[in-house]
This record gives structure tokens, sequence and C-alpha cells, in this order.
């Protein structure tokens, strides 16, 4: 039994109170800081990806380079059918009007869907930010289009709910923005972009909104000396208001991710099915296509409520946090596909979250003898948690568990126990039926000691 | 037994084949034309509210004279917040672009929502019309924001699916018509605007388009001589190119609802509760609170699955039609949440819909003994079909139905009979687990003799 | 001398009061209506061409047909470079926007510009109405772009000024407005657009704004029969608010100019060069190449003073009317240029005007002698008056005036008598130094007996 | 004779030739430089003020801050009535579509109007770029609005007319670049702006461009060392591409007007009536009350062609340079009014250049026995040109120019001398008839030893 309760104490590595370390503007330094305790715990994150591109709201939110490169004929046939000549991409600028954003609105909705922190997209690789950036003038959301501080209101909303962390992204690299397009062509020898724009523009957005989730972009094309990477972490860690409590992931320069900085993203939708060695990160959309809103999306191009429990318990199973993406609509709206997911989200939580919050990964990550079922643990090795991502019929047969008569196995959102016996391998647990469970989707069994 | 299977055979009611008969331009020889049996048959049709409401998609497409009037606090602050003075309704036409219409989609959405007709707003009470009339120069689509005949192409795309009937809604008033405004202000003494606007339009739109429903609305101010409905209706009788199978609503002045025309439609959501003596539909919406797109729609205004099918069964087992609205986007696009719905009930109906194509009336509509059961009939009196709205748990009681042991029970989705006893009074009839059934939302019970 | 002061007495042609008169709808009767004497009299108009053509400003008024017709290339390489593919032209609608359209201002300028009375584009070609017409729903000027009923409130602005007499453009067809199309492809057997449209809306706009000049145009493809020209004339001249003091042109059917209604018109800018049996008006531009407003004009294409005092003499000499032709922008100011023109045309009216207005045909219309000398005389025969259109030096010799040493000669805008002397044929008159008269472009001899 | 003749040699400190001089970064190395002589002979420019203000056209080309400062009533009452609330400048970006800017057109207008440099706004205090500059991402001329560089194409066609030199205006401050305010705020102890900005997009248009005007402004705010003014100018004439020919103006710094730099301008419209001791330039605009377009302008507010003509000669008889300002239309045209006085401009330097272009100062400026006369000499002293600016009826007295029979006196445009007298004090000259000289506005006579 011993054996079965043994799991890697992951926990062990995250930051759970102030530090007074001084670090130093490397990577040894830098990496030396644990990722903070909050972050590991808090497992369910919802990430947004709003900005000018969602107001073409086609293809993507790559539609610019997409459209120019020459890559996505679709874009420019978009463009030539229902635009002007010559009209830029920056002209959509005052359609992004944001009429019905409310900030409050998207913070209760994130709420019951069972999420603890949340990240937004402070500015994209389109360059516009998503506040009144100094360092972008007449390209942000206060200049042009919804005239507001999106950010601002957000994190003004967020902050006032005690149960969620709030987060920003922040594209290091601007396709079209000329000092970025005159340093690449220099092959990085010049760094006017990164200390005239980068770097001030990202300290003013931390000074400024405090997130505690820091989440670089763009940053692939160029050496995170170039991006002077570890002199902002080094501020970051050392002189700025989130030192403390802030969660960064990995996406500092183009050797950075999987090596350096805090929880690893891999390239997007990360989601390995094994243990990985360090804390890392799942960020998924509900459209499959896409990370920002789409006007022409079909139901099809969504996830099932099914395949985002799975997608969810495959997660957290193997250490990872699940940040899952809503692309807003121009005016403001989370649109109601996209609320139903996150809400089923929440419904699942709500019953099953004592499985996910605050767990840590098993001994196995999942059954080999069941495909589809998930393993987590309690953070104390009390309890298994075992998700059966889809319904089994009348019994399931886990091989990774050992057979004890003395345990005791039930189900979350089900009374009672239920019945088990030795199998082999493993052990078979009698299901009940569906109609006496309130959960759907995945179910959780609960083996106990 | 003969007794269980007794029920009111309203098919004979209904036109099955070509009729030769003269109408005159009188009540009593309009509605002395049966409704036309593949109405009856049909059951389910998509109903479709699309125009300049669309844009600014707010409140709901009453949206112009909830504003103008008064009525829609709401509605003054949205326009005053975010359009420049002065801004008229009209001036929302250009935004009408339609750029994702694509009619054969639409198709396929709506046979795979298991639907047997469409109806298409060819002209709310805005006046706008979805072809390019020649009684609206300048406010019609073809003028004005799509740049294409919408109600041609979706014809064109219907009718090449054999197994859906073409539908045309047509609003007979205009609220903002000043020839409107002049013959009401006169007390309808006049009548310029039903002779230089309202019937020739509407001959107009039959003969281009060759509707099968004729679904008028808009008539409710003015009685049915103001309109010449009779004399309209004499017309689409006897020489328009729809006079054999076209079936119409009851909306043809402010005395005819539910006593002239054909198939009754009371207000709108029409759903009694009890069996009608005549031939009526359903109409009504996915969004609760709208028959046009809303931008600013919640999840939680959106009908569940378990109400939609609620609402179908409630209403075929009354003898009535089911018209399932969907308010397209501006952009010509049906919201995910709304082809999700509609797909939901292909699902079911994919299950179900031997129990509701073709059914007719049994002699109870709905269970006096357990809630929310409702009854249809086989048209061949064979089967009753006993629609079990919401899980049951392990048993459900029916009271209407007498027992005999010589009868058999099935649930449809499920394979194999399903055991029944007599109970005080009726039969209880035992559930399956609910996993071995293919069905979702609302179960339906085979009852056969 | 009794020669010398012959003329025409043209003006007994004109009706001077009130008539009593019932006029019958045919020609004889609606011909024999004299034109009002206010008319002759009045000498100097002001044309205004405003409306949606006002926008693109691109071409001319035609601009709508030049571009659809394929007339005009440069017209459609203008809306592909710089209008989103499928753009109509209702769609400049909104833009035509009025913003600083100031009646009062389009008044004064015009009653500086010494005119008399002004004719309006109450509608074109292109069917916007300028009021708020009942039979133009949703492609009117309260409806789409200003906002504002702007005939009535120029209607106004003029009827404040007692010298200005206030006048109507209409036209008859309509471009595109199917209605008109359907007619003209029913070869005129129908008249769906004139019994619905054309007469309702042209009474609609005469018993709202009272015009006391009727200026219809749009005529030529059809004949007076098919526009029921005489009914609407005989309503005008028996029934209409303006009946006893209205002049009309003679544009109401295909055979009626120069044959039928009131002063004739010919083609536009009618300047024959000799007298006509019949009142004329020369209606011309001041943008050589456009009636509506042009963004792209250049100061070449204006007429210079000199080219248009010259033309108001030549007109006036040989009995017309000018109408002197503004393109108002679309925010609803006239040009600069055009202002300068007009304020240069009633200054030099200011000086010369006793020769223009209530003037009266001499027997001579121009010089045989001396090129660009243009003569009136006075309506009690006691002056002629000779325009000398360039300046001649120091005299010039006028062959059409018998030498008569009573004859006192002098110029306005110059103190005292000029010397002359017989000359063969003829007289000669000696000029004084240009800077000792305060006329320019023109100069103006008066002839006393 | 002598003292006649005798006048300040001012072309004495203008630069005629290439230098190898090395300057400093301080302003008496700066000063040392001589005002190149090309700039002083070619007397007369053209002022161009184009931007994004060209669109609303309202007030004058400091409609923003007018606007948002409170200072303009008329201004917000404008926004407020014509666009939706928040509407920001910048959104006025898009309209500013220069569809019909030609530059070849405007060199061939400017060609003819006499003038011999042309100063094109590329930067006004909006902040908006003329160029695609790289220190202006999406607020420049390619990425909103044109989607063209209008600079580039402007210099290209100006260097393609020989007799035309290429100059660029460049506003150091903008008003709303958040850069700008933070220095300011910081009471110019911070210098992000200059450095970020300022200095680099000004050494990025002069390379780019090469414009042998430059022509500073808006640096009135902060003093030259904040501006880093004398390092730019050392750079300028020790290395930049126009280090041998440009001209300057003197707004370097709150400190520098009339101080330091290159000509002096003063307040704008400078025009003092007596000869300064340094060179100096008139700016000017043919709008009295705007730099920028103004689409409600009158005609009274414009200049007319006396006013155009008198300020010219007041100018160029003090040492002035005149450079005369026209505001295109957000469309690319220079109005016609603009044009026409262009033209009148360019018709009186056909006559009259010979006393404009290359002349120098005379010993009196102006004379003072009569008023509205002034003097330029001809640069080898031999010739006195006496501009006289209203017509003085049959004899002019000038008090200035001493009576000697041996002189001969002539008028431009007019074959022939002039006879003369000698007045007390100076000479009398009798006029011809106006009619036998060419010339208008402005007469010239031409004294000659």
């Amino acid at each position: 039994m011993a054996k079965l309760f043994l799991f890697i104490v992951t926990s062990a590595l995250f930051l759970s109170h102030c530090h007074t370390q001084n670090y130093t503007p490397d990577w040894p330094s830098i990496d030396s800081r644990p990722i903070p305790a909050w972050y590991d715990e808090a497992k369910i994150g919802i990430f947004i990806h709003w900005g000018v591109y969602s107001v073409p709201a086609f293809k993507n939110e790559w539609f610019w380079t997409e459209w120019k490169s020459g890559g996505c004929p679709a874009c420019e046939e978009f463009m030539t059918a229902h635009y002007k000549p010559g009209f830029t991409y920056q002209e959509f600028g005052p359609d992004f009007t944001a009429e019905f954003f409310n900030a409050s609105d998207w913070a209760d909705l994130f709420q019951r869907a069972g999420a603890n922190y949340v990240v937004l997209t402070s500015k994209h690789h389109e360059g516009y930010t998503l506040w009144p950036s100094k360092y972008s003038f007449s390209w942000n959301s206060m200049d042009v289009g919804p005239h507001r501080d999106l950010v601002g209101e957000f994190a003004a909303a967020i902050r006032n709910r005690t149960s969620l962390r709030f987060g920003l992204y922040y594209s290091m690299y601007e396709w079209y923005n000329p000092l970025w397009m005159q340093d690449k062509a220099n092959g990085f020898t010049t760094d006017e972009f990164v200390t005239t724009k980068v770097i001030p523009a990202f300290k003013e957005v931390v000074e400024r909104y405090v997130p505690e989730i820091v989440w670089p972009d763009g940053e692939w094309e160029a050496l995170s000396t170039y991006w002077k990477s570890t002199e902002f972490l080094a501020w970051l860690y050392n002189e700025s208001p989130v030192k403390d409590t802030v969660a960064i992931n990995d996406r500092w320069g183009s050797e950075t991710r999987g090596e350096h900085g805090g929880f690893w993203t891999g390239g997007d939708r990360l989601n390995p099915g094994y243990l990985l060695p360090h804390k890392w990160e799942n960020c998924m959309t509900l459209d499959k296509q896409s990370w920002g809103y789409r006007k022409n999306a079909k139901i099809e191009d969504y996830l099932t409520p099914e395949e985002l429990m799975r997608t969810l318990v495959e997660t957290v199973s193997c250490g990872g946090n699940l940040l899952v993406n809503v692309g807003p609509t121009r005016e403001g709206m989370i649109a109601p596909i996209q609320q139903e997911r996150l809400l089923q989200m929440g419904d699942w939580l709500g019953v099953n979250g004592v499985a996910v919050y605050g767990s840590v990964p098993w001994t196995s990550q999942n059954d080999t003898v069941t495909q589809g079922v998930w393993y987590t643990a309690s953070s104390d090795g009390s309890k298994i948690y075992a998700f059966v991502t889809s319904w089994p019929g009348e019994s399931v047969q886990l091989g990774a568990v050992t057979y004890n008569p003395t345990i005791t196995i039930s189900m979350l959102g089900h009374e009672g126990n239920l019945p088990f016996d030795a199998a082999s391998p493993g052990i078979r647990i009698l299901f009940p039926r569906p109609d006496l469970t309130t959960s759907k989707w995945t179910w959780t069994l609960v083996i106990t000691n």
C-alpha cells in the first residue's frame, strides 16, 4: 500500500511564501526561484484572446500575417471581396468597439466556470495594446476603438473576486512594427525595438496592472539576450509590485521553452499524456481552430463538453494546469456557445473539483488496462482520484489500482460506496445507474485507503 | 381496446391532392379549402428572422419601434452611446452585409435539424425586403447591404433538397412607411398603402419564389377588408403558382386569427396544452427574448435542449406544428449555440421522429397521473407514443393507458421491450438504465396493440 | 427715331395678375395661359443641384448611370479603386450629411448675387428626395443622410426674403426605379410608375412647399401622355396653391420642349444668340463640366467672371432668363469659388442691373459691326442698353444705333455723359479711362432718346 | 545718386557654394553658417498643411487640441452633433484618403504660381506622419488613410522640376503623444520623447527625402537643449545628405526664434513693415483663418488678389521670403479658390517677377509720401523697383526717389517710358491708362539710373 500512495511530491518545488532573495539577470539565478504554490494549486485558468483581430474575426487571431504573407488565400479573398482596395489592418481598429464589454460579467462567468486565474492578451502580435500604453500612441484601446482601458477594467473586476488571480499575456514581437522588422533585418545586432518599446511597455503594464501571471509570447525568433529577458526578470523578481507572487511561463527567447523561466508551455495545446518533470500548462481553445473569435465558426469547430473534460483531466493528471481560451467578440461579448462550455466545465468542477484543485499527480497518470482513465491524488496522499472519461457501461477495470479489500471506493456526485472486486490486473468497480450520479461527461472515482 | 385507439382523425381535414375548385374572395369560400396534408405531416419547421434588425441586434427584431416609441430606454441609451446623433434605422442597412450567408449550409443545417419546411422573413415590419422588390426601391437587399437576392438564393437551396418545403413570412404593415401611417391616420378609409405596396409586393414575392407556406403577419391593426385579404387569397388559391400546395396561416386581418385562413397561430409561442379543434402552429424561439439575433445574448437566454424537446412534444401532442426560430447574424451565420440546439433536435428526432412526423393526436394529450408525459398516435391507430419529458427514475406510471397484458411496450432508441404492469390507474412501465438508450432529454415509449 | 425704339413688346405675353380661367387637360388650353410677368422681369435665377451625387462628387450628377452604363471608365475605376466590391449608389446616402447647410446663408448669398428666384432639385434622376416624401420611403433626406427636410428649410429661408421667389426642379424619371424600368420595358403601355409615384409625389411637393417655379426634367423618354402632364398641369393651374403665380418650363414629355408648357429651355445651356419667339431660359453652370459638385474640379473648369457676364448679357439680350447653377458640397456648403463667381455677378448687377431686370429685348440683339456688343431696352422704350463685353480700348463703334445728336450716352458706373459721333454705320462712342468706372468685365452704355 | 542706390548688401550673408567646415553642436558654430544664397534669391515658396486635420477640416489644423482643450466650444458642438460619443481624433485617420492626390499636378500648379520652393508638413502637432516612419507605427499615411508615401511622392514630383526646391515642415512636439506629455509633466528633466522619437524620426525624414528646407515647429514649450537641436543641426550641417544646400528656420527651442538657426520666422505671418537685420520669411495663408483646409470656409475668409500681392511686395521689400500656404482637402485636391489665388500670383509674377526674384532691399522699404508703395532694387544696384499696391489715378508721387532728369522710368507690363517730374519731395510719375498695362492689383515702376 505504501507503494500505492507514493507519488512525486512536486509541490515541494513551489514557492509558497514571500522571499527575500535577490535575483541576478542570468538564467541560473532566475530559474532558481520556485514556481509559486498558488499557481500549481489553482489548476484551472481562463485565457482571453481579444484584440483588433476580433474585428475581421476570420481564420484566427493571426489574420493579419496570414492575409499578408500569402499563406491564407481565403483571407485574401475575404479582404478582396468585402473591403475597399488598400484597406489596412489598422483600419479595423475603429470597429473594435467593445460596447458590451462588462468586466464584472466576465469575472462572474470565469468564476462560475471554476477557474482560479485569468490571462488576458494585453498586446498580441499586432502590437495593439488593450491599455493606453505610453509606448503605443494611436494604436491602443483608448485612442482607437473602445476608448477604454480594457486591461484596467478587467484587472479591477478580477481583483474584486478573491478566488481569481489576474494575469497578462504580452507579445514580445510585433509582426509589422518597423522597429522590429529593422532589428530582425539586422540579424538582431540592433535592439532599438527592445529598448524603446518591448521592455518599457512590458514594465509599464506590470507596474500599472500588477499581474500575478506574466505570460510572454512571440519570443521565438530571437534569443533571450536580444529580448533582455533575464534583465527584465531580475526586475520582475526583485523590484516589481508582483515580485512575491508572480508566476511566469517559459517564453523568453528562442532557446527558453522547456528550459528557463517558469511553468512550461511547449507549443500551444501542450498535452503530453505523461508526467513532465516540471510544472507546465496546457493552454488550449474551445474553438479548435482559433484563439480569437471567428464570426463564421460552426458548432463542429467547438470542443464538445466530453472533449473539454477529457482534456482537463488529462492535463491535471500529468501535472499541468489547464488554461482554457475564450475569444470574445469585437463588441465584448463571450459567445453563448463559449459561455455554455465554460459553465459546463463549472458544473463539472462543482461536482469533481475536489479531485482537481490542489491535487497532485499520482504514480500512474493513466490506466493501462482501461483507456481513458486518468489519475490524480490528494495532496496528503490519502486518496486516489480516477477520472473515467467515457461511461464504461456496468463496470470499469482499473489496472493501476491494486486490489485491497480495506479500501473504499466512491464516485463524486453519487451517494454511498461502490462495490468492487479484484481483477487481473487491478480491480473492477461496479458503476451505478447514470441517473444516480450528478456528474456528466467524466466521472470521478475516489479510492480511499 | 377500441376506445384506447380511438382518436380524432384530423387528417381528414387536410388537402392531399390537386384541387380544381374556384375560390371566391370571401371567408366562407377561402376557409372551405382544407389545409394541405403535407403541412400537417411535416410537423417541424424552421423560422428565420433576418433583416436590418440583425445589425443593431439589440433587444429584439422590434428594435426600431422599441427605440423610437420610448418603450425601451435601454435601446435609446444604446443608440445615444454608440451612434452619432440623428442616426436613422435605415442607416443600419449598409452593415447588413451577409458575407457569410451560404444558403446551402443553411439548408443542410435545417435538414439535419429534422425540419420539413422553412419560413423566411421576406419582409418584416421594418419594410426592408430580402429580395429586390419592385415596390421597395432602395430599401431592399440588392440595393442596400448584401447586394444579393437573399430570398432567391435561399429558395433555390431549399428546393434543391426534396425533404424541405419553402415558405415565406411577409409583414403586411410597415411601422414607418408613410403610406401606412397615412392610411392609419385616416382610420383606414384610404388604402393607398395596400393597393400600391402591400398587395403588389405580396404577389410579386409569391410569383417569383413560389413559397408553399405563406405566412403573413403585422395584420392586427386593420380589418382584413383593409388588407384586401380575401381578394389576395382568392388569387393565391385560384391563380398563383402555389395554388395546389400552399399552406397559410390565420394572420389576415385584426379579426382573423383563430377564425379564418389556414392553420392557427394565436399570439406567438402558441402552446395551449390541449387539443385545438383546428390545425395550428407553435412558432417559438431558441433565444427566449428575441426572434432576431442579439449580439449580447447570454447562454441563460437560450432554451436548454430539455426545454426544446419538451416544447416540441407538447406542441405535436396537441395537434400543432413546431416552427423553431433562428436569428442569423448580420453576416449570415447561424450562431453556434443555435446550430447546437438545432442539431440536438435533429439528433433527438433521428431517434424519436417516428412518433412525431405523420403522427396524429391521441385521445389524451398528456398524462393526468404523471406530469410531463405527452401522447401522440400513429396515423393508422396501431401505436400510442408517450413522450416522457424528464427521466422518471426506475419506472413511470401512465394513467391514460389502460393495462392490457397483450400490448407490448418499447422505447425508441432502446432495444427490446420494457416490462410493465397494471397500476391504478393505468400501467407502470419499468425504465431501462439510461445508458442503454440512445435518446436524451425526452424518451418515447411505444405502446403497440 | 421711332424705328430706333421699336421693339417686340414681349411683356404683353406675360401674366401679371390673378386669373380665374379654368384650364382643361390638353395642350391648347394649358398653353393658353400666359407666362407670369414676374418671371420675365426677374431675369436672373439660381439653380441648385444637390443630392446623393454630391457624395461621390465625381464626373457629374449623372454619376450613377455613367458608372453603371459603362459609359464612363473613369467612374468605374474610381469605384473599383476606392470602394468595396458591390458598393451601391444608395450606400452613398448616409454620407450626404449636410451638416453645414444653412438655408439662410444660401438665401443671403443668392440675394447678394442679384438673383430673383431659385430652383432647387427636389428630386433628381437618382430618385432620392430632398424632402420626406411619402412616396420615397427610406430614400429621402429625412430617412438617410441629412435627417432634415432640406426643401422645407430652404423654402422657408427663401420666402423670408421678399426679393426671391422659390422654385423646384423635379425629375420625372428615375433611372433605376424598378417601376420606371418596368413601364419602359413595357413600351409605356403600363403606367404604374406614373400613377403610384411620379404624380403623387409631384403634387405632394407642390402642395407642401408652394414653388412658384415648377421645373420638371427627365421627361424625354416618354410622351407627355405617359407622364399625364396635361392632367397634372390642369391641376397645377386650376387647383394648386400656386395656380396664380407659377411659372413652368417646357419639359413635360418627349414632344414638348419648345412646343408646350411655359418658358422654353431647349437642351441645357440654351443660348441661341438671337431673339426667340417665346420666353426662354438659359440654365447653365459655373463648373463647365457638371451641375453637381465635383471634388476634383480645377480652376480651369470654372467660368471666368468675363465668361459669366458675357453669357448673362447674351441671354438677357435675346429674351432669355439666366439660371446660374451651383452645386453644393455633401456637407451643404457652396464652394468659395462658386461664392466668388456669384458675388462677382452680384457686384456687376449692382452697377448694371437696371439694364437687365425688367428690361426687354431691343430691335437688334447684338451689334453687327462690333462683335460682343449686346442690347436690351428699358420696358418703356426710352433707353437702349448696349453691353460691351470686352474693353474696346478708347472707343467703340455701334453699328445698330443710328446717330442722332440729341441723344445722350452714358455708362453705368461712370459719372457724366460720353462723347460720341456719327460713324459709318452707326455711331462711335468714346470710352472713359477704365479706372473711372466702377464696372468690370462688361460695360453698359445707356443711350437715351 | 550714389545715395539712391546704396543698399544693404545682405546677399553677402548668404552661402553660395559647397563648404567644408565642420560644425560643432553649439549655437555659435551653428549660427556661423550662412544662409544659402539660393534661398534668398528664391523669394517665393509654397507651404502645404495637410494631415488628419484635413478630415474634420473644421476651425483649423489645431482642431484636435482646440476641441479637447475646451477652447473651442464650436468644435465640441461639431463633434457632439456629428460624431458618435467617444469618437477620437485618431479615428478620423481612415478618412484621410488622398484619392485625388497627384503630386505632379501639385508641382505644376506651384510652378505656375511662380514659386521656387515648397514646404510640406511631414508631421504636424497631431504626430501623424505623411511618410511611413519607423517611429510612428500605425499612425502614418501608409498604415492609416492614404496607404501611400505622400512625402515620397511629392518629393519625387518636385525634384522632377528644376525650378523648385523641396522642403519639409516637421513638428517637434506632438500634443497627445504620451511620451511628450510625460517629459513635459517631468519639467523636461526626462527626454524619452526626444531620444526615442523626435530625433530618430527627424533624421529618418531628412535622410529619406533630402529636403533642402528644414522647417521645424512646435518647439516653443522647451529649450533647444531638451530638443537636442544643436546636436541635430551639427549632424544636418556636417553629415546629412543636404549639408551643402539646406536652409533652415529659427524654430529650434523656446529661446531660438529670432536668435538662432537660419532665417527668422517670428510668429506666423511675420510682416514687420521694415527691414530686418537678418534673412526672414513670412509664412502666411490664403484662408485667413486656417492653415489646414476648412470645409465651411466662405469667400470672405480668403485673401483677395489685391491683399495677396500687397503682402508679397511688403514682404520682399523688407528682405523677407513669402511662404504662401495652401491647405489641400482630405482627398488631395487644392480647392479651386486656392488654385485661383496661386495662379493670380503666378500671372502677376509673370509680369513683375523681375522685381522680386533675386532682388534686394533698397534703402527705403516703403514710401513716406504715398502709402502703399514698396521698394526693392536689382542685385546689381542699377534699378529701383517701386510697387504701387493700389491704382493711384493719373499719377503717383514717390517721396523716396530723388528727382534726376537722367533717369528713366517705366512700368512692368507696359510699353515705353513714363513721364515724370520733380515733386516735393521726390518725383511725380504719370500713370498710363490701366488698359495699357498687363499688370493687375499691384503695378511695378522701374527706375533706372
